[in-house]
């Protein structure tokens, strides 16, 4: 008995094009002499279809292609993912499915009953849960097919209440009750820096638990926001790991089922290098979202500050460096080396680009508003009209050349509000707007960890938005190393500030970047999408009231 | 025995305020010798809490808040509505409860059965769901309590499944077996103009099935997007209206069970009239905009048109022409009227208004970006630079005043795209955005009503963005009738293009508009919260992937 993993990269509606990939793994498995092959969660729509799956024409369209792949199913099996109908005359009108294909039918399905409904994940708003398991005998085998979140049944409840299990089922503990001999899992689990180790200990401890293998499928690449890592890990009867795809890499490999149940263990210990799994992240995010929007060419807007530095170096990494422009918007407060500092990381990367002072915009917004303003002083009105007109400028060379604004924002200013909406917060997606800025720091030290790519002096100098004389962020914001652990604390781990303080920040500085985070909920609003590193970004995981008193 | 119907208006998070407002009314429902007040739900932390329930210290605030009313509830009960924590080792942390109060204690908790988790709900992200039912006994009536969603257990899956019931449970089926005397349901109801009627059936339906009376509590006032529109009622044991509280305004009535239960209908039948109940609907969700965030001043950019016009109006309305300016930005293609047009209306709505000519930043911005551009054609870049350029002095005037931009495009232009990202779709809140443009021209009429307060002319003229000379909305849109039936079906009705062809619209254009919906998900992805009204606004209750096929 052999079991083929399939791990791909789906893009979301995109039946041609997953049903193509899907019927290649197929025949490579068959080469193989493979007579199972496991694809991952909703790999027929992709992962998250979100309210598409409100729309009959779409789920009468995954139906659809289930069904031209179970034909291409001949002298092999097939495990899909999919919504199905519930057929019920009560609940939600759908289940997400894991399929088992074979000789042109549908001979088994397992629903999922563990729906995650929280962060980014809101399965139960289209779902219903299953409530009843059973396993499948396929070729004397008694397979226990489960659908990704339905192994996380222990997990604790992640938050500041006492710990408790977010679930009231266990669809494993069910399903053991009739033997199996392995368990298959397929999965749609976007990645998080934090919990890679999380996620191997779950299928470990439910091989030991369970004595029998594992087989957990996921998928690869990145439907906007959302990127998946792959990883697809194979566990033996043991609870050892047999062997683990890459990460962010499409793979189609072949086991057979005894090898996997207690073979010799082949795959060495990894260190995990996180600052290296967020950089292949970053790129597999933003190469995804112009692969599967078909979109080519990119926009930023260089300051000559590391954000901008470190998004450019990402995107001539991810999109090659003929489909990256740089533009340059030094105004009368620029300092000279911002200007000479990033034309040569520009020149470096081969990336072209322009050079547009901004002062006369500038000024014309100045003289025009003047009788308004009637002699107020100039504040942070003035340095948010800087802000604009670069997003104009940038917008309209997008407009004209058909270029993505990439939005350079980093977390820690994106938490604070440090940024201008309608300015420098512009773009159609943040590349770095789920990364700390002590982690730009890292980032940047990846990227030039064989040569010296980003200039020193753009890594070493003091960072500055530079809308007036002599400007740093100092004067507004706590040190980095100290805001970030605060915003990691309140963000991620959901502490209050009682206990943020408790655990020995300094108080003031406590309580005011809470209140920076609470006041800024009406600016993220209205921020581009973000690619999701962690286990909290700003976007969908995380929705908050704007009109709250905090 | 006597209740009270307490239709208040609370602010997310605001548990003085909350407190404050609760308190007052118990002591009026004292004075009319009250037994029992009656409360809206999660009235302590205010609807929606959002991902608010999951810091520890919110849940601490709500838990001490409904102890402190608790001890107010002195020769009266009351029920109120707050999270609980759920007790049991698994599941999710806390219940949405509704808590009847008497001399200091808890003396009854119910938990909400039907989480709605469709549209803008997202219940069950934060709640358990009860399993358990029992009525309570009190002064001699046993109460059936339920929580909103509680009683809506017969609803249909509203879209284009064939129909079913979305909830496997009934809680009211199984509190009836107990033989309750009463039915208490308390409500965040938000407002939409399609489901007036739908709601009083629904407890119409209930009163009639388990012959006894239903008391159904609802709030009032606006969280940002979310209107309630109070409207509580009250129903007798054969099913007619005994009594409802007004739309979108503050109440506290009572009324003896003797009454309620079998006494004479007093209220006429009300002929409902869904624009002046929009139009009452959005005064009250922009006054609780700025209301609840402490913001006092607004401001519009008036271009002369219907949109901007009406949005006028209705901000005078809301929040006192003292608090609102208007700003004029004609261009080198502004038609003469625009400007007179405009100065009328802010006229005669009292509101102070500046004139700012776009022109010297518009042609800085064609200079600097002549080299970049070398001789391409203009195009939409250059329309899309003086959307920009106005939305920069709005939002200059707006940081230097401290005003919030009021955001003016209706919802079809938001559908197709019609709009210019961090130009016109920029600003604090969309006042409009759930607004068809034919329903913009009602609205205006209901303005008109008694004296000619919007311009004939503006109501009149043919609808144009004046970006370029002599260009109308038709020149690349359907006349508004047709787009606007086209995009109902497609996006309140959910019906897949082929239906909404088969049933008499013609297809290049309904292909067309459907294909402008689906492209511009990326604009309002970065759109201002918009003022809910119909059953599915842009915003939180409609959530598409920008990466996606359709």
């Amino acid at each position: 008995m052999k079991f083929t993993v399939a791990q791909l990269n789906y893009h979301i509606g995109n039946f041609s094009g997953n049903k193509e990939l899907i019927c290649k793994a197929i025949q490579k498995a068959k080469s193989a002499g493979s007579d199972l092959i496991i694809f991952s969660e909703l790999c027929i729509p992709g992962y998250p279809p979100l309210d598409l799956l409100d729309r009959l024409d779409f789920i009468e369209k995954c139906d659809q292609t289930v069904q031209e792949i179970a034909k291409e199913c001949t002298g092999i099996a097939a495990i899909v993912g999919s919504p199905t109908r519930n057929k019920m005359t009560e609940g939600k009108k759908l289940f997400n499915s894991a399929l088992l294909l074979s000789e042109g039918e549908v001979l088994y399905s397992a629903n999922k009953a563990l729906l995650p409904t929280y962060d980014i994940f809101d399965e139960y708003r289209y779902f219903e849960p299953q409530k009843q398991f059973s396993v499948f005998l396929f070729k004397g085998l008694r397979l226990a097919i489960t659908i990704c979140e339905d192994l996380w049944d222990e997990q604790p409840f992640d938050n500041e209440f006492e710990k408790s299990r977010l679930y009231t089922v266990s669809p494993m503990e069910k399903l053991a009750r009739q033997n199996p001999d392995i368990i298959i899992n397929i999965a749609a689990s976007p990645f998080s820096y934090t919990k890679i180790e999380t996620r191997e200990n779950i299928f470990i401890s439910k091989a030991v638990k369970y004595k029998i293998p594992v087989i957990s499928v996921n998928q690869t690449g990145a439907n906007t926001e959302l990127i998946f890592d792959g990883a697809s890990i194979i566990i033996n009867e043991k609870g050892k790991i047999f062997n683990q795809l890459p990460f962010f890499e499409e793979a189609v490999e072949t086991y057979s089922f005894e090898n996997i149940k207690s073979g010799t263990i082949f795959l060495e210990e990894q260190k995990i290098d996180s600052i290296s799994l967020i950089h292949k992240a970053l790129v597999t995010g933003l190469r995804d979202y112009f692969v599967k929007s078909g979109l080519r060419n990119s926009i930023i807007g260089l300051s000559g500050g590391i954000d901008s530095a470190l998004c450019l170096c990402l995107a001539a990494e991810a999109l090659g460096h003929e489909n990256v422009r740089a533009l340059l918007m030094p105004s009368r407060y620029s300092s000279d080396h911002s200007v000479s500092d990033a034309v040569a990381l520009a020149k470096t990367l081969k990336v072209q680009y322009d050079i547009i002072n901004i002062e006369k915009p500038f000024s014309a917004f100045e003289e025009d508003l003047a009788p308004v303003f009637n002699g107020m002083k100039p504040d942070v009105t003035e340095e948010n009209i800087q802000a604009r007109v670069r997003a104009i400028l940038l917008m309209a060379v997008s407009n004209k050349y058909g270029c993505i604004v990439l939005n350079t924002s980093n977390k820690s200013e994106a938490a604070v509000g440090y940024g201008t909406l309608y300015g420098d917060m512009a773009g159609g997606l943040s590349l770095i707007g789920d990364v700390y800025k002590t982690d730009v720091y890292r980032l940047a030290g990846f990227i030039n960890r064989n040569s010296k790519i980003i200039p020193e002096h753009i890594i070493k100098k003091l960072p500055s938005a530079e809308l007036r004389p002599d400007q740093f962020d100092t004067d507004s914001l706590p040190d980095y190393n100290i805001l970030d652990s605060i915003l990691y604390q309140y963000i991620e781990l959901q502490k209050p500030a009682s206990r943020i303080i408790k655990e020995g920040a300094d108080k003031d500085t406590v309580l005011k970047v809470i209140r920076m985070i609470d006041f800024n909920e009406y600016k993220r609003y209205q921020a581009p999408p973000v690619l999701r590193i962690s286990s909290k970004a700003f976007g969908a995981g995380r929705r908050m009231p704007l009109v709250a008193r905090h």
